[in-house]
């Protein structure tokens, strides 16, 4: 850290430091890699004002205000803030997390933002939820009481059950009560549940149209079922209904497809971003017929990517006709796929907060895990490299492509002049290796520096011990 | 029963009476309700001559051959033998008989056909079963080694999975070894089940192709989950291609259909009939658009007619608000709409036969069950009185509406001339009172006299007894 | 109420009114039953001072001191205050109260405390529950910090698990992580689980002297199985292990036995009391012989009275040969059999605070349930009305009785010279109905008269509120 | 195989050899290990004349008589033919075959006899079983109507449930019919269930005494619980009245006893053998006081040996931990203390015919296990050999000890003159290396030489074949 940086420290708060007292301040020398996939620009110069980036170039040529404080980054690494395309803030829905913290779940959701930030995601999409959680949170954050992440929220998938819903979960139900359950349920699922798989397409427009005028972001819903994932939730009639419902209230509608069937129902409903579109159950590949649709609509497509050392430490687990284990062998083949197919991708973890309860308990392989939130995103980085995905590309995928997934590009998603000025430091190249996002000095969101040491600055879920 | 019945009796078989030697005989003076909805002819005649209807009408205009023997049956009403568009003549598949019964099921599939041949029911449409078990049962009646009930066999409901899946059974499976839940699945389902859900239209075409060349009568699939009942299991191209698949091989192709929406994309896809159209869930009817497509594209539907009676039993044990119980109160509904919007009706059962042992044991309400093989067609008669349906349509529903929905009225569904004599002699008027079914006198099928006593001529489900 | 009376109370606080200002005070003219047996005198005088009862008899004989303050109770009845010889303070040990209130059982237990206070029983012997919970909320009463029921606590079981162990529920407790379970167990089992029963005299009885000279008043031992009821639990050696440690240490022993060879053995070793000793499975009642052993033994037996009306309304449910319903039935019989026998009784209830969402949602009868805390006491004296117990028996059963089995009547049990001042003032007579047991107009504990209005002050789980 | 053996071969059938049309034979030259622990014969004689060891000693002076066959076995090893102490014939009692061959268990019961006598072992001992089938194989084996071991059966382990009882199995019987299960569970109970555990000392003598005249040979009952292994199912009394009532129809009496307490009772009630005593739970070793108890009594105590190996493998499966896994642990070490301690001991299998589905499936290790008719009691010999018992003691557990804990030493269990001519001879010393008890060359059972290759003559369970 360096001598300008002490000063802005001392200026800080957990919520993020008002850098420079509101006068401007400038990054130099560092390496300038813009998201945008272009080449980066060494000796480099990034000047923010007011929360947004003023100028970006080289040291050479940006003209650097006379009042500005100087960063000197000299040898260092800047890249935009990290997105994640797909995470559940609020994921923690065992039986004992949703007894034992019913009432703090906005906590919960504020956690997983920070848990998020301070590992240089600056912006997530959280595509369902405890509703009125995390709403509370993304407001708190946006009206800059509280830091955290930047979350755009989707609220549930249409379709599906709530977390105490045979759609969801395995645990027995039946020592509980039914009151706790319809409360979780209509919680999380806010009235556009399994119940519209029985409907046409003019009952389920008037519900949806409902449900898209509410405070949420984005759309989500599901073309296949949860459990049963090889058959399909809605008709395409029901689907373009759907997505024509989002779109006519400006907000981008994406499809939960598992099965290729579904997948290409989701297509044709014209959706704008089919989640995890890597996962085609246990046996089949994307055809390739979707792959050229995809490509030719400019449908955006949200991955889950594994390393090879987590599927290799699934196969000794489970063996390799385990059915989870097959869905991750050809989500791989599926990445490669689509790379090759040049379809538009997005970074995702589907990751929550990890409990280190069920850690210390479980025997499931964390090494290398993807759904694990702050951990989770460095290594479905260092799982593209693996796969062949060029460095640019992938840090594009991380960045600029969500943003433009979510049409929200215009803000943010690359370091460019008039975006919100959210950026990362690194000290070491990420373009060499992907590991290297791992190596982060500063993060920066909307200009002001956050002093990570502090994240998350209170916990629900992380600080929790197990009984020895 | 007259003189010239008992001479033709001293000549008869179990396997069925060649009625006169081989001589044309005549049925005369009673009243004949030939089934195509025509008013009844009293005091009527039918000629038949080896096996087949030589001519019917009036007894004073019908010209009986000399060398005829002469069946008077004066004060008696004549209809076709009785039809049963869905019945599993192999649906005992509880797991006790699975294993019990493993090497047994050609014996049941006969037996099955033996007890609703007692009951008038000349001809039956079984649509899933055990593969090779209802072949050789069919086989075997065709060729005259045994008398039954004229099997239609449709094999396997494609997309579905066998009696000892998941998708069938919520029987734990914990106890059973793989190789018998593997063999008793492969036996039912020949190749067709929910693998194909995964599959896009290009792979299931070829699968299913292959399984209509195989020696079955006509094609049913899967349009609706089983259990996931409101889910869809194949999307409209892939529903096309199976009905492709059939009509290809001039067999006819239906759908099991439950929800509104899965109902909708059948009648695209164009199939013949929809099995059970009158099951919608426990909470939509069908919708009016969807009753207007069906008389348009005159799709039949066969339909499971359940009594008031059974409703309110039911009512009784589980509550108003009972999943199952709704089902059926909805299926009401469905009937009289159906009638109103003048769709072509098959009644059904979907019945299989009656285990003593579970009768003795159960407290399910028996009372006026439908899918009791021999019971439940009457009491489906009855149900569909009940809700209004004329006396001359409730027969054709169980006649010629059956043959012509299955594409098969030149050879039976009605007393015309030049189609099987399968016929039946009530004691009284069925237009009176659907009840009247159940006082039969006389089966005829293919011209001879079923000995009804002796049926089943051989027993495995039907004469077991509970342990005291 | 009575003008002295509203002058006390303007003294009185929720932690009971210290009454008339340390001055004595003497309830006149009411009938008094002092729970020994003996008549009633009518027109009676009870003085009090210093918490204890000064003097008792006729209001023309009985002394009354100059300075006293007056309470005329004319028309009225006192008895003593009641005592329940086996409840569970924290027996809301369902998964979600469990986890929901972990931290909370302190508050739970003082809940149940007031809660029975209200309904005038003033001293309750919690037989097991959440160990640190009772004891604090004990220790609390008697410190007089808080007003409450006196209590009695034995901690735990001895040999049983804990409420998250196979021995306890049936429900699943896959969903549960292991460290919350064993803290669960733990915190219930106090190291004097089932592990015992796999041990010789020698190891138990380390560890239960150890266990004896930890804070409770009296031990209790399984000496039948819990869910395995008809098998033992610990040889007759090593219950008279348990015996020997508990009195060692100068606390009664007491057995939980239900089986008849269990509960002789537990006779054999020594016990003071046989709880629930009317409990003795679905078929069999307590054989003769065991019956005269009791009796020359002294041995007390705490009984568990249902009324007929809760029996008849479980048979109209479950049915006669339910295994539950037979289990009353059974103690029913016993109940009889133990009155003619002379066996020294001990009303208890079993009880817990009733779940008001368990209450909406459950089916179970209530109606004249014994187990709900507050209500029980009453629905088992009716119970013991009804099958012949002489009026002045059943108090005797309710107080003195209970008292002797514990070896406390030298302090509480009875309105007699220096035992604590624990009364109940009843508008009708108790003798005439045991209904009335229901008219309490003041509880007066320790000489202090308590506000009923505000029982419980705080409230965990009575308050709760089921979804709409 | 020798010349004068050829002769005999040609005379045998299937149901075993009369040797020698009637007249005398003698092995002669093998050396002769007779089963009382007395050092070996080399170049040994033993005579056989109808059926029975005529005489036995050195060939130098045992009268050879003039008219006997010659069976020169010079370099082989003549031993008793061993015996079991605790087998279960009938013990496939698996969901699938006990629907699958309900009628074939006299079948499995005899396929069972023929697989042990197939691997030297002349004599069983079947502690409980399929009542009637187990009776049939018996008397039909010992009418010399069928080959297969002698058959001592015990009938039922009294006071515990039938196969598919909760004492029993784990396996859901939800889709089973209660007649089924009926008729299953009183099949093999006999009268003498669970509910004996809820009656007293006269109660229970009644019953057992009934169920003591019955055709069975020995008496078995449970004195530990059997899913509640360490719970005790019968008082000290109701224990004493069932050995009693056995002993008074003069046969012997075995308890099932786990835990250490229940261990101790057996032996208070006078028990002949405890049944598998090398078992007692997954934590504690006999106690001393309990081995010295034993041996003053000279109760005889049926043992489980399992090998290293087989311990090894259960570690690396399931870790140490697992109680299944320390109950082996811990039984090694009861063996090792039974030896020093001078009980005499009787080896056993608790064995069942091994189902090749079960077998193909189940990733059980099968490698040394002692559960596996045939196999297992090499096993269990190895296993005693590992822990360093003698190899003439070895011997002694499997033949005469055997005997002798069963009373039946005046007949068999040795080579002496006068016992049955029940006899192995091996290829191979069985006091170098136990495992040499496998390289049988010849099975004779009283005097008759079996014809190994053809058994098992029929085959139920081990024809099987898993499906591909």
């Amino acid at each position: 850290m360096k001598a300008g940086l002490l000063v802005l420290i001392a200026l800080s708060s957990v919520y993020g430091t008002a850098m420079a007292n509101g006068k401007p301040f400038a990054i130099l020398h560092a390496t300038v890699i813009d998201g945008t996939g272009r080449e980066p620009v060494k000796d480099g110069a990034i000047v923010i004002r007011d929360g947004k980036i003023a100028s970006v170039g080289s040291a050479r040529t940006v003209d650097i205000p006379k009042d500005a404080v100087i960063l000197d980054e000299r040898g260092r690494f800047v890249v935009p803030g990290l997105m994640d395309a797909n995470v559940h803030l609020t994921g923690n829905d065992d039986l004992e997390s949703l007894i034992r913290f019913e009432h703090q779940y906005d906590r919960i959701a504020l956690e997983a933002a920070q848990v998020t930030l301070k590992s240089g995601v600056t912006t997530v999409f959280d595509t369902a939820g405890a509703f009125d959680a995390v709403i509370t949170a993304r407001d708190r954050i946006n009206r800059h009481e509280v830091v955290g992440s930047r979350i755009y929220f989707g609220g549930h998938i249409i379709g599906f059950g709530g977390p105490l819903s045979s759609d969801h979960t395995a645990a027995p139900l039946t020592s509980l009560t039914r009151s706790f359950i319809d409360r979780v349920n209509n919680r999380w699922v806010q009235g556009v549940g399994p119940e519209l798989s029985w409907m046409g397409p003019d009952d389920v427009r008037g519900i949806v149209a409902g449900f898209a005028a509410r405070p949420i972001d984005f759309l989500k819903y599901g073309a296949s079922g949860h459990k049963e994932e090889q058959l399909i939730t809605f008709s395409q009639r029901v689907q373009n209904v759907i997505v024509e419902d989002g779109h006519q209230v400006g907000k981008t509608v994406q499809a939960h497809a598992i099965s290729p069937e579904s997948f290409d129902m989701a297509l044709n409903a014209g959706v704008d971003i089919v989640t995890h579109c890597d996962i085609t159950g246990p046996d089949v590949v994307i055809p390739s017929d979707t792959l050229r649709k995809m490509r030719e609509r400019g449908t955006f497509c949200s991955i889950l990517p594994v390393t090879q050392r987590l599927v290799d430490s699934l196969v000794a687990k489970y063996g390799k006709d385990n059915n989870f284990v097959r869905h991750n062998i050809i989500s791989r083949q599926n990445d490669r796929n689509l790379i090759a197919a040049g379809v538009p991708l997005m970074i995702s973890t589907d990751g929550w907060l990890d409990n280190p309860i069920e850690a210390a308990e479980s025997d499931y392989p964390r090494m290398d895990s993807r759904i694990i939130l702050g951990e989770g995103i460095f290594n479905a980085l260092v799982a593209l490299e693996e796969i062949g995905m060029p460095p640019l590309e992938i840090l594009k995928t991380a960045t600029l492509n969500v943003a433009k997934g979510y049409r929200v590009d215009r803000d943010i998603g690359s370091l460019q002049v008039g975006k919100s000025a959210d950026l990362v430091v690194l000290e070491r190249d990420p373009l060499l290796a992907a590991r290297n996002y791992r190596t982060i000095d500063l993060v920066i969101k909307e200009g002001n520096l956050i002093d990570r040491s502090v994240l998350p600055t209170d916990s629900v879920i992380t600080s929790q011990q197990p009984s020895k």
